[in-house]
């Protein structure tokens, strides 16, 4: 099958923001994008089609290591895959497992042949390999798959992460071999992203990019940041990366962020983000927008009957008040997170169609400015 | 302003089955009707838009007790009621709070002036009388609002059951004093309804019920029932009180039921019904259908990737798959429990329409029967 192919359509002038279209079997994604993050094959309180025809993404990411899990591979390859199991049609992306290996910290065991790890659910030991979550994103089904990779924590000590690096070098070539020695299944092509680590050295980064750029794959990622770091650190290392990263292919930056995280990343020539931050936040009451964030639990907003975000773009906005949204978190109904979720999803896809519009524009830089100093404000 | 208007179309020949249409401010309720609980002025995890486009019912619940403890009256006033203030613009019938303190059995006590009793929330005091009630309900905006009643237990002591309706009774008068020495609120008519109690008893509850006939109110309901008697119970005391209570005014029997003690009432002569039966077992992975119930989380679902429910006339039940919703369940999902929610109340109010399409083809009896037989079943 054909390689995933990408086409930059546009460069920023005055910064490295970039437009462009990623092209999967199921179909295109435009670029800046961000991914709502769909851990167990459903975004948190979102009926699929709601998904679609409000928030609209052109691909959503699922996760190896919760999958494999529940309802596991068994399953999901009975069902045809994830897309088919969810009701989904657009692309999915999974992440490799790397991260939540990171998390399980006392659970897991890190060697140069994978990882055993204790399952959070049952206590049952497992063993991830690059080659075992090749297998396993393969069967769940993902248009980009995410190589297997160690993800290290913040602080990190300089000599931790260059091995760690090393070993993820390492692991990419035998993620690469399997990969490319395994057809892809239910009949659409599915592409393997590697990811650059190297903690916050710029030296260590710079090293990982030149490696991930030279493993010549059709996409790269980021990984390793947004793990407790300074945003400007985050920047510095984003910066050093895509600057060696190839300019024709795509650049995922792995678990960012906020939405001016998003905005100053894309600055730097990042393409594709996710988070969990915009889904997660909804659920505890704290939605974004266009003017800042706001905690819809305060107690100001109780007889403030106003439309929840007076400029905000989803229908929920205007279709409930703040302070009916605020009673239903008063009152812990899942209606209050539906409609946080449903803002805060359409928010951030939003706010990179905009992002992209600016791009093609050409004004993207003035635009930015504006923005982020506008969303940095508690309301 | 005129009172409640209700216009009965058609009597099954073959039992006492109506069809009928209740008109208020709000729009017709055609019945007989399945009326959704919102207790906190949301339907558990349904949107509003939601809930009227899919569900479509005519008119849903609240709670009085829950919305006086939150939000409280004073926010509802200046949301101008709660139509308003969860943007519904269709009948809401509040319960006045009976049944709740009933329920809170250990943390309540009950004299002739009214009820003490301690929040469930913070432990505060607060006391509800036949006239409070009246007022916290108008100031909720209810378009049908019910009379301040004891609920009593099953099983009941005779003499505690006659007792206590008596009080009722007494009860029943001053609700109807303060009730027409108030103005409705907020613009639109709001209408009493009285409330037959007395327990298991035949002879209490055709006292209770010439007591309420006598009352002369827009409609009528039937309490104290649904509250742990065996069906057939329920079923002869509906029996004697639909006997006697008016036919040219609407029934409503509190808190019932399943599928079948619907369609049992309604050949009974009920019009109006209402329970936390399939939004609350929706959550729980319970769904009722026209062959009968299914426990969404059993393993035999695990690799069923048939519609959830291939008769299901809701959206839901064809978009996902059993061993998705099974999935969604097992992992503790939301989404598991708004598509269940949906089903379920869909599956509810479809019922009350075919009921009502049959009482008017007059094929009500033969039908009935047909479904009692096929939905007592586990699939």
């Amino acid at each position: 099958m054909p390689r995933m192919k990408f086409d930059l359509l546009h460069n920023d002038p005055n910064s490295q923001a970039r437009a462009g279209v990623v092209h999967t079997d199921h179909g295109a994604i435009e670029t800046p994008i961000f991914m709502p993050v769909g851990t167990l094959a459903t975004v948190k309180g979102l009926h699929q089609n709601e998904l679609k025809d409000v928030v609209n993404p052109d691909i959503i990411l699922a996760n190896t290591y919760h999958l494999y899990l529940r309802p596991g591979t068994e399953i999901l390859e009975k069902a045809g895959g994830v897309h088919k199991f969810m009701n989904w049609d657009r692309p999915v992306l999974t992440d490799s497992g790397g991260y939540q290996v990171y998390s399980l910290s006392a659970n897991r065991k890190i060697k140069e042949a994978g990882v055993k790890f204790k399952s959070h659910i049952d206590g049952s030991y497992h063993f991830f390999t690059p080659e075992s979550a090749m297998d396993i994103q393969r069967t769940i089904g993902a248009d980009i798959i995410m190589a297997f990779d160690e993800c290290t924590p913040y602080p990190c000590d300089y000599n931790y992460a260059r091995r760690s690096m090393h070993m993820t070098h390492r692991w990419l070539k035998r993620c690469i071999d399997h990969f490319h020695n395994t057809p892809s299944k239910y009949g659409y092509n599915q592409t393997l992203f590697p990811i650059v680590q190297g903690s916050t050295y710029k030296d260590l980064r710079a090293q990982s990019a030149e490696f991930i750029a030279n493993a010549d794959q059709p996409g790269n990622a980021i990984g390793g940041l947004s793990v407790g770091e300074p945003a400007e650190e985050m920047y510095a290392m984003t910066e050093v990366v895509t600057a060696i990263l190839p300019k024709d292919k795509p650049r995922y930056l792995m678990g960012v962020g906020t939405p001016i995280n998003l905005l100053e990343n894309v600055a730097l020539g990042v393409d594709m983000f996710d988070c969990v931050m915009p889904t997660r936040n909804a659920r505890n009451g704290m939605i974004f927008t266009v003017n800042g964030t706001m905690n819809v639990k305060n107690k100001k907003w109780a007889d403030d009957f106003s439309p929840l975000d007076e400029h905000g773009t989803a229908w929920v906005d205007q279709y409930y008040s703040k302070a009916y949204v605020r009673h239903l978190f008063t009152v812990n109904e899942m209606l209050g997170k539906q409609i946080c979720t449903l803002h805060n999803l359409t928010f951030y896809l939003w706010l990179m169609r905009e992002a992209r519009k600016h791009i093609l524009a050409g004004d993207f830089r003035t635009w930015k400015d504006k923005m982020v100093k506008q969303m940095d404000n508690r309301l």
